[in-house]
């Protein structure tokens, strides 16, 4: 299947079965990645009690764990939570909002990292390159540099050591397993201006994941990066401000159409 | 006084005495249920500390619990400040999001039934089944059935029993004290497709409660469920995508009318 | 330098640079507050670890603390960040929300007033009053009274006395540091029906300072005052209600030009 083709299917997969996606994720997008989920088609739920985590986990079609505004005992819930969801089989996104920035954001997930199985790892370039092992700069929680060839090559090591699809977002994104590589043209500058838009994406990526039974992993999360910067796309076209852009982003994501992913979408991928 | 003219005469004297409705509430819905509140003329205020809690509780008009990304000290909070409502005469509104989904959340549902005398509780079909003693089958913050007729037979004893009002949410919603039942027509299916609204009506009925002096409970409960459902329906007509349904719906809460309403609300009561 | 010129020269800059603006604010006005620093060109983060909060404030051009749905170990941090943000010189911003509600807030408002050197304080007049002692009604979070002589003659006082500046909203705001004296009448009723509209003027107040190096932060401060009340204006000439209204004021962060700043602003100064 094209990866077009295939991001109409997932899209509209989700809208038809609304997969449970269960977020551990911080308090600035909690209501930004609900709404993004639900405009999707997707059902979100936030639980992050260590008495709840796991069973709420099991039940989940996906797990998201996002480290923004983290403190210890959210990381123990987002352990906690990742091995119940690797006992199903359940795909685990780990957003590292970031990581980089101060070491205790690193330090936290590269716990994750070690004590879960994480199916995905989304971030921006230097959150990227701090957990693959590249030195980068970082001021807050924006990425400094671009997607350098040196970052992209640690990634793809970094995706077949440890068995995980690495996606990073940019002025043009880059997905990889290690093996396969794309890289996605779509998305619009006015994202960065609205909080929330990465993390919601790594949201919409576990949407994604939840339905993606006949595909690579890899393909389902490019699927994703592609939809929802066409999405930001479409919304720019209806709304060139932040405040009304977000409010055409969610709409585009609700109404988006096969046909318009089909043609709209830029996902190349890269020979190995 | 017909509920239709009740619901605008409430409507009318919350803008007009903006009551303080005090909400322990979940992150997801914290900025939302504020902004619901805002937009309908009430005066709200989140606040958990166990430190203020119960002085906090004093001087509202209202208090709204909600469960939704709960914790253990949470649950103290509430506790402490249903306790201080109580003392006062307060009204208390429970909203149990997600019980049934969780063990958890349905232990600090009844927890919080044991210790708070609770004048409405608010939910959907699967999260009030999980209380009143039918079995349901919930997914995440989802209900996964309709509101049935051994359901409604519940909520009924249940409301006696408790001396509560029981309002549960749905295609058609059903609002009871036990003895009186109303049934309510108004909402709009988009609503679903944006995170707290279900928990923005828990807060808009807190402000109803607080300005009704000349009602039974159960009057002002269902005139809240009335009029919220019908700002959904105008929001509707203005805009049919989730993010721009949203800003509408805020749109619609602040500028209905008491004709709109008198003349929009379908509200009936079903003979005991 | 006339202050509306430096308002622009101020607003161009924070687009230009975009500082770090390092806030540990309440769970209601997080995604709002990161928003608006968003969209008038400024780079929010939010963290609140003990363990890194030192860290990220090391590395922010203003350090903002709020504490609306505060507890005692968010105190705690936010004495710790602004330890660290004094020991760089940079600017900490202080809102005390709901100081003067419960006795809690206050005595948290006091103890970081007497651990951390505060820049400027933003409230409303019954926050300010709070602290500044003078007797005032509050309700909630919201202002009972408006900014009367006496409050004016304690708020100069206080900002002589703490060297910082003293900033309250109102009717017509006021912005002084005990020596001069400005009254700002931009702004629009509707800004009070959204919530967290005060808490980001405190976010925009902690990017304008950011980036004031060349005027005295009374100045700085006012030029903020005027930049986010006249964008409230503008929006309102967009948008009627609350919902629409929200938008169309991110967008006016976004896009307000030097030109209708320079004028538009009705900033005053009062002889001393």
């Amino acid at each position: 299947m094209q990866i077009e083709t295939l991001a109409a299917v997932l899209a509209a997969r989700v809208r038809a079965e609304s997969p449970l996606v269960h977020n551990i994720t911080n308090f600035v997008v909690m209501n930004s990645s609900a709404n993004i989920l639900l405009a999707a088609g997707a059902a979100p739920v936030m639980a992050h009690a260590p008495e709840e985590v796991a069973e709420m986990a099991g039940i989940a079609g996906a797990l998201v764990l996002n480290i923004g505004t983290l403190t210890v005992p959210w990381v123990d819930s987002m352990i906690a939570a990742g091995c119940a969801a690797n006992a199903k089989g359940t795909p685990v996104i780990l957003d590292p909002v970031g990581s980089g920035a101060t070491a205790f954001r690193t330090a936290a997930c590269r716990r994750i990292l070690r004590d879960v199985r994480v199916s995905v790892l989304r971030g921006n370039a230097s959150e990227i390159a701090s957990l693959v092992g590249v030195t980068a700069s970082t001021r807050g929680v924006d990425a400094a540099d671009g997607i350098t060839p040196e970052l992209e090559a640690a990634a793809r090591v970094f995706a077949l050591r440890e068995s995980c699809v690495v996606g990073i977002s940019g002025d043009r994104d880059l997905v990889t397993d290690g093996r396969r590589l794309f890289r996605v043209a779509n998305g619009h500058p006015l994202m960065t201006r609205v909080t929330g838009t990465g993390c919601g994406l790594s949201a919409v990526v576990g949407a994604f994941c939840a339905v993606a039974r006949d595909c690579e992993p890899v393909e389902a999360v490019a699927a994703a990066f592609g939809f929802y910067g066409l999405c930001g796309e479409t919304a720019f076209r209806a709304a060139s401000a932040p405040g009304s852009f977000y409010s055409a982003f969610l709409d585009a994501l609700h109404t988006v159409s096969a046909p318009e992913l089909e043609c709209g979408l830029r996902i190349a991928e890269t020979p190995a």
